[in-house]
């Protein structure tokens, strides 16, 4: 039996399939207009994209008595338990506060990822180790690059609640994309209707792209007047679509 | 058999006797920095000082479709259960991730409390009704006023877990004390100690106080030199001490 | 024939008996959060309570060509032809950009708006000589006082069109009611509704109020569940609503 | 005849072979401190320069009512209108508030004023479809991407008339030059003589860095004392001036 | 002799019947926009005006094994030695880097600097024991007030230096002036013309006044045209200038 | 003799092969939490570590009538003096406050200390000239590119005196290593075992690298209990270690 927080396979591949402005638009048209995380980017360019369901973990400000090298040398830090419990296949999403003084993960704690078949790391804090994370698969995107450990600004307190990340609600489950674009928050139950929507908006900018790439105003065409969507239509039916064009 | 949260007599008695100024010394002297929360005041003036352990309460950002009156129609919602939870002579401390655009909290929630015997609130963010709050004998140190109702940009999730609040790590149980000065966060097992040494040194400098007030340079004196400790316990032991110098 | 813009007596009386939190409560009902202005305060804590249509005046940052004495000598400068020309009963709002540098009006000008029968002015920045502006009996509500004059920072461009104010869309006519937990922005065609639905919302909280300080949990009594807006509208009917409860 | 508002080709060609700093130097010797824009850097590195008079467009902060999808299927809409409006050869300056949650502009429109041949987009707020402008030979500039649309947080206003764009006032026509060290804003009539004056300074710099290159100290030579400024004059006289340094 | 940073009495006096709204109003005459202090006031508004030549401390970030209590117990201790060297009449000016984290002064060495005869304080960060300083008779002008000891957060490094202050360039000796408008500073060498011309201003803004309270359109009147100065020269020459109108 | 202020040959080398991951929690081991400057970055990508003492100069806020042109035509201006005095093998370490607004530093001024031997430059503000920056073999760690000339926004004031960096402490001497993680700074007198403990920690960290890039979990071995401590040593003493991992 599937886990009830694992993404269907369709689902995964329509999001791999559409980029973050369009999932972004098809939230807005549902009333969803706070679910975007500004401000972060990521670590490896070449691993720039990123889809699967949330596990959260969160850290509150450090406390010096607490905040110390012991504090991680135990698998009940949540920090270090929530490395060896993220299921595989899903995002690990990290509340830091937006502190950038100090990274919340570094190389090998993401290698480990990697090699458990996470699907990514979002953070609205940093992480270190830079260097070698621009080397590692690992899509990882993040508010910054610091050099210090974990501990010196933030401690681990618990995994798996709903937590803020960069000013957006993120609830264990729910569907995290992440492109050139940053990264959106998607309701667990909307997941595969925007994905849905988002691909058939996606070939429809196509059509559009493709016509003002010609020279079409884009009165009447963007957004699209009846006619407009009646030569759409034509289009789509006469298989003209290469899906290609935004990447020529 | 006391409640292990509890905060002993003599140590709350000591702890509204003192100043957050002496006590956040005390907490330095022992290593701990990150224990002010900044930018709080006092709602009502004349209810600006308060003593207490922390129960927390926790709030992310809203999303629309959770966010709205229905939501808080049921006592498991966890910002109405923690009304009606929050221990006896126990501060409310709230995590509203420093949100300004909506009060956590109006003046029929803090009625209640006030009912209730609560010690006072915390938060990081606002609180609404200030025209009533203002008249209310309610201890409540927030970072604004705002007129939003809390949903309009943040939901609670949980109470009783470690937060943040104001960039300082507050513990279910940690000690929090506020005045003039702002709201500190004393580590429960730091309480008793803390709150000793802070009225020790209070006295130290209502005598050090006394001199400078009487033209006395403040080399030497403060910090004092063995001269001066000598001259101050010799104040001490002759009873000169009448503990009202501040507030001449 | 009244001014389109001009506010009815009814709305406007009717908005001056209700504050800012239940007019929230209001519009956030009808799908609109982003009406909150954060972090302005009046300058005269007696003069406090404001309410009138917005007439916008709009700065940008100065350039020091053209930013000094001589621009504001002549009547066609768009700051000094707000003040001759907001009309009486309006409110004065002013895009100021958030500015803290430089002040947007001084008591001068506040005086002549007084004069002239101008209900208030709001403004996103600072104004100066805040020694005169808190015995002037007109409510000024804005972010901070600053010195120098207006075209130290910015400088005005235009009157009457729509503007950003603190984060906040405020179109021509748009209802201004500010009090002490801060400034709202009122859709003209919902002034109606929301004054009314919102006199409503404030008796049902004052029959809630008053049942909390004899001692009532707020389960199932805020929000109301049945039983409670049964015995509410008996309260109601019984004429037990004094209308006084929230100054005690 | 030709449109007032256009730029002459020989300044034109004067700013393309300037940097921003040579021509910040001179018009801060003009008195112009705030002309600079900071934050902002081209989303396609291979097109990182543009030069052009400014057309200004004005976003305010959205209201969920006005704000959808519906609000821009109108040629109307100030966004719509502007890109069909920018004249050729212009660039399209965008106040956007400094909001990095939406995109104030997608490739769709992107690609129309490259079309149009428009000389650029300049925006203090976010622009969407990042990984399509990347691939886009249309140099825009802004402060960062963002997936949302643009209605998502704002919603644009009016157009041609001045604004405040990061901080810096932008009339219609103003002159607007940017390059790697970010973009400023030239007012229309010192275009002519800072293009003249930044060319000579960038061509003393170029003198003064190969001097520097080969081991010479900036005492004397950096700013040019007499000396210096006679060896300078006989390297120009002599054609020395491969115009080559700095790309060395 | 006289001290050469002392403030000759005639223009002290001066200073002190002007407010800081002209004051600035003159220093951006002489093209000095960048004079204003903002997010500062006082902490005893009874005494929340002062004028005197400034005594200038510098504060870095703390260094853990530097910042604590034995760094302070020696009359070398940057801070404490400005305590005792601020001359009589001088404006202590502290550079505290904005920090609210901690308080870079308490009531101890406050009333010291008072018994010393220091006409008062400027910080752009926070001081401490607040409910002391509201009782004390100096003028105390900060960002903030916060619990923890100086060196919590800061270390003093040097006095009598250069400093930035607030975002403004602070030099020994610079006259600052303070009231309800915030914290300006004036260069030394400008003060006596300054004075004598905001005396000037503020007399004829006091003329300017009065005509509008009376009921007169700002046109013509403010900027006065050339009727208005006759008549306002007549109204000096026939000595009805009380100087009192802005008390009313 | 050798200079005090000069790095040991064997600590800098040391220091050069250690990443500011490893060296900062080296230093937060030691009690330092307040080391690490956050937001700068490294101008030329090729060039982007640096290890030096600290030559310290501060700018403050500038004054229009002290900024200019003529202000740095002097040797004896601290900006133009510190070009020519920074001493080979350091780091010049400019204290900007932050400013993003103008540049202070150029590539003339780069490549004068290119040319004499300077290690590097760390900024918390902007430098200008980027294009040619880019291409310049120097490191510079900023915050940002501006064009505008330094006197545009800030001044000069003292070289050789204590700073605060980005919010940390930077005494003349201390040690600045800075990579892609961002700059770090350490005292003087902790160069020498932080950069041999920092070795060593790093060996630990490729050694634990190897084993999860293997496929171990982190629970025992990150950080490692006994068995692996064990395991690590022995994996030393058979020479195991190729000092290559991280550049897989």
């Amino acid at each position: 039996m599937a886990d009830p927080l694992d993404l269907e396979p369709e689902i995964r591949d329509g999001l791999q399939r559409v980029g973050t402005a369009p999932l972004a638009s098809q939230l807005l048209k549902r009333g969803l207009r706070n679910v975007f995380i500004p401000r972060v980017a990521p670590v490896n360019p070449l691993h720039a994209r990123m889809v699967g369901p949330a596990y959260t973990l969160r850290f509150i400000p450090m406390r010096e008595d607490l905040a110390n090298a012991a504090s991680v040398a135990t698998p009940a830090n949540p920090q270090r338990a929530a490395i060896e419990q993220t299921p595989p296949g899903h995002v690990l999403v990290i509340a830091a506060g937006g502190e950038l003084g100090s990274g919340c993960l570094g190389d090998i704690l993401a290698s480990r990822l990697l090699q458990r078949g996470v699907a990514g790391v979002l953070s609205d804090g940093a992480v270190r180790d830079g260097h070698e994370l621009r080397e590692l698969p690992l899509p990882i995107f993040c508010a910054a690059l610091a050099a210090p450990p974990t501990f010196a600004r933030i401690n681990a307190v618990d995994a798996g609640r709903p937590i803020g990340c960069g000013g957006v609600p993120v609830f264990p489950g729910d569907i995290v994309v992440a492109d050139d674009d940053g990264a959106i928050v998607i309701p667990r139950h909307l997941a595969a209707e925007v994905a849905h929507d988002g691909l058939e908006q996606d070939r429809l900018e196509r059509f559009v792209r493709k016509r003002v790439d010609r020279g079409a105003s884009i009165v009447g065409l963007y957004p699209p007047n009846e006619g407009a969507m009646a030569a759409y239509r034509r289009w789509v039916d006469a298989g003209e679509d290469d899906g290609a064009l935004r990447d020529l």
